[in-house]
């Protein structure tokens, strides 16, 4: 079993992965039979669902607010500060920038996440609109 | 400094409190000083904020579906299936049972809640109705 350091660091490096959008190199982080939210996207529908981000978020960056960890599991705070070019969550952003923060839980296996409960703060977008 | 089970023993009698609307012993694990996603509440606002939401919602019952930890914070996923009796969160939900996930993390000082930063899953509600 790895430590809390480990996986802090595993991702730190998944993070990093996607800002640099290095999508041949995302397996080394996402398992095979990864869920999102209840969905069975494996490694394919996870990397769709990461490439649309950046399609409708050109200028997306992720960046780690607040990290909690234990040996299995990753807790992130993620921070944004970006404009997606039209709706977005059902919301007419249409190029404003926004600030809005991502609240996401990771259970890891084997050093690659499995499973993933996301969160995005919808409200805090609503109200600079 | 408390270890990880210390904390997760409190936050589990923290929401034993608020589930009992225990509120005379709220001060027991909220500081004085607490703040909730960046407003400075302390004790008496957060009792306040805690009264309404069983007030909006009256069959309201938090349950612990994940939680992490380490020795200053608490990252939890808060699962809720209740019944808000009229507009939640901007929503007409109107007495329709409901089921949707607030992910959460607190910073704890001397053992008491210090700093929250919660998301609740809006659009899980909004697909709902």
């Amino acid at each position: 079993m790895q430590d809390n350091a480990d996986l802090a660091d595993r991702y730190r490096a998944y993070i990093d992965c996607l800002n640099r959008q290095d999508w041949d190199s995302l397996g080394l982080y996402v398992d095979g039979d990864a869920e999102h939210n209840g969905r069975p996207f494996g490694l394919a529908g996870y990397r769709a669902m990461l490439e649309q981000d950046f399609q409708a978020i050109p200028d997306l960056h992720f960046s780690i607010g607040l990290m909690v960890c234990n040996p299995t599991h990753v807790a992130a705070r993620l921070d944004f500060d970006c404009t997606p070019a039209g709706v977005f969550l059902g919301l007419p952003v249409n190029g404003c920038r926004i600030t809005f923060s991502e609240n996401v839980f990771y259970e890891f296996h084997a050093g690659k996440i499995r499973s993933v409960w996301s969160v995005i703060d919808k409200m805090a977008i609503e109200a600079q609109l």
